[in-house]
């Protein structure tokens, strides 16, 4: 177990590993998993996992959600689009699927992929009890089973909504919301407590639920049930309140040895959103904070996943370690696989940013500087986040003068200008290399 | 002439237009305009035209470039160009053509659209200089003739880069940057003063140019030839040289009357950001500031729209008063005119999430939320910032079993089953009618 070696003050090939990718001491990777403030969400069980560390001091790390609804069922289509959001560059990727088969798509992403994988294993056993009758017909074994065999399977973390509580449910009441629930974890589990009026066992058996994450190292994601589903609805009292129960859930699961991360919203306007990830920080002991969005407009639908990039740019300069995409196709429909690429090209820029306001990049983006100035076009899209997008947009319109340029200025371009202009004058004094901004 | 107007405390039409879009008092305009915080540009000549107010306290306003190249001169097409900005909700268009025809491309957007329209007369006094022999040679009379032309045909507001001196180019040659000058303009003034080894004509004649501006009510935009083109070269000594002659500039812009905006960066790390809103608006005693971006990574080129975005959305928050686009095109091509719209709503949206952030909009945000909150999907599409896209993604994967909810989650709609079990519980005490969340 990751959280038990490091206090025990032993790294382990996951740490290693964690090290050479963010360019860190082992020691350092070490000592944040000891103490919480980054988790390295593997299970036990999982083959062939590229490990990815998300925390404090870490490069910023982005999820793709994948998943099938009720409404379409494809089994291919979701490998695919876990395939995708790897190629991409999504660090990890989480299998929310809902309609039918969902073991089956499971497993197949745990094959197909080798990034770390999440599930909600609580979307199962509701589906499931969907299909015997009703939804609020679930057992709190029904449950556990469903956390069970995600665990088997390899699953490396599970969202688990265990701060929708009856309290929270009580704050939702007092809140008087726009829009309730937008969460379809908090929805299924506040249904649930609503109609049969008894606790959430996520929150009643967590003890229970840590002896399960345990067995396999099973990384625990604190689900956010209550987070706001529009701007008017954002920090109120039900959010936090949710927030609260997980600060103390937090403390239980590291006394374990337990991996957690923090969930969080959701929609906020821009100028909520430092203050939500300082509280989280605080509250949660600096436990990593995985965001979604947050979407800073509710009027952009179809450019989701652009609103989020603006939300998650500032939420993890602010400190945020984990950016959960959206897609064009949020509030809309169920996203195809281009919908993915667009998400996770829009998440993985919102995240870089963030890194180079945080002095943790720096050094790409002055390679292209580099190449800019010299007009090596080939790279440039070499550099690119997305290569092919470039190449698409030069081949589209070509400069018909000078090849070296492009098209927007042609042989007025003020790079080549200056170039000519300057260059005698100031060679002396030119530093030809420079490092990073930072 | 709007300022002279206002400092004599009278109000005019464009400042009653400008009161009535911003729900403001005609009174908070005119003081606005007097001491130069707000600008109001629209030539004496030009007709048709839906004033637009940018600086303090208004909402954040949007320009989209058009304009040809010596690769790619199409009338039609950037009349076409000027027309889709205005639509998609630019609040004003510059025409920045080089190519061939420049009056008649600009001529044509004058009458094609009623948005202030802004141009950069001296890329006509280069183009056509060029077009005789060399770029540096350009006289003082090509450029003051050029602008006069402009003017004449009843353009609102002109950049002038009056602060590309002698003095910002020692402070570029000391500087050390990796890609030099990348404004058009900066980089023709850059050439010729170091060709000619003389002073900056728009900056020595800075008077003639003010009696210029007068004669139209011609609004001086005035232009940052020194800014960054790199997150490597951000907010150095070139860069903020020149910001200090603006300053200068500004002042005496305002003892003659004359409107002025002060343009900014460009490319800039997500943390120099505000302290560069700030800078401006210091210096500039808090003349109208309008940035480029700016652009927060030099990584993701054909999405520096977005890239802009997320930049321009914390400018705006930060104080910035005018937003630039970008298009998917820049550092790339020419732009199409779907990169224009493209442009247009990825800087509507920055514009938008930074106004709610300043509590100056929210209404239409939650206004969607109760949309969202009641499947009304009709009053959803009306309310997004491009209706035609939502529209096309829930066509393209419609809901099948519930056609109110949509195909993400499907029967298991969050917002659907929270209605269902909390509603009866909870009628008694929920507010049915909210406010905007500020």
């Amino acid at each position: 177990m990751q959280m038990a070696e490091a206090r025990r003050g032993t790294t382990t090939l996951e740490m290693e590993a964690v090290a050479k990718a963010e360019g860190r001491p082992v020691e350092f990777i070490m000592r944040g998993v000891a103490a919480g403030r980054l988790i390295i969400p593997r299970n036990l069980r999982r083959k062939n996992v590229s490990v990815k560390g998300i925390g404090e001091g870490l490069r910023t790390k982005v999820n793709a959600n994948v998943g099938s609804s009720p409404d379409y069922v494809n089994l291919n289509e979701e490998v695919e689009k876990a395939k995708v959001a790897v190629k991409y560059g999504a660090d990890t990727v989480m299998d929310l699927s809902i309609g039918d088969g969902i073991d089956e798509i499971r497993r197949h992403i745990l094959q197909a992929i080798d990034a770390p994988v999440g599930t909600v294993p609580i979307y199962q056993a509701w589906t499931e009890a969907a299909s015997r009758g009703d939804v609020v017909d679930v057992s709190s074994d029904d449950i556990f089973n469903a956390i069970r065999r995600h665990a088997e399977d390899g699953v490396d973390f599970v969202t688990v909504h265990c701060g929708v509580t009856r309290a929270a449910i009580e704050a939702l009441r007092r809140s008087g919301r726009l829009i309730d629930v937008v969460s379809r974890g908090g929805s299924f589990l506040a249904a649930w407590i609503i109609h049969n009026e008894r606790e959430n066992p996520l929150y009643e058996e967590f003890d229970y639920l840590l002896e399960l994450a345990r067995e396999f190292d099973l990384t625990l994601s604190l689900g956010d049930g209550m987070r706001p589903g529009c701007l008017a609805d954002a920090s109120d009292v039900a959010q936090f309140q949710e927030l609260l129960t997980l600060g103390e859930l937090v403390e239980r699961a590291w006394a374990r040895d337990v991996q957690v991360i923090v969930e969080g919203p959701g929609h906020l306007p821009l100028d909520h959103i430092e203050a939500n990830v300082r509280l989280e920080k605080v509250i949660c002991k600096r436990a990593p904070f995985y965001v979604l969005g947050p979407v800073v407009t509710d009027i952009a639908p179809g450019y989701d996943h652009w609103v989020g990039a603006i939300g998650g740019a500032l939420a993890a300069w602010a400190g945020a370690d984990f950016l959960c995409y959206l897609t064009p196709a949020e509030h809309l429909c169920l996203p195809s696989v281009e919908d993915v690429k667009e998400g996770v090209i829009a998440a993985k820029i919102a995240a870089h940013v963030a890194d180079l306001a945080k002095g943790i990049e720096g050094k790409r983006d002055d390679e292209m500087a580099r190449a800019r100035r010299k007009f090596d076009w080939t790279k440039q899209f070499e550099l690119a986040i997305n290569p092919e997008k470039p190449q698409e947009l030069r081949r589209r319109r070509p400069p018909s003068i000078d090849p070296n340029v492009c098209s927007m200025c042609s042989k007025f371009c003020a790079i080549k200008m200056v170039n000519t202009y300057l260059k005698e004058k100031t060679r002396d004094i030119r530093k030809e290399t420079r490092g990073s901004q930072k």
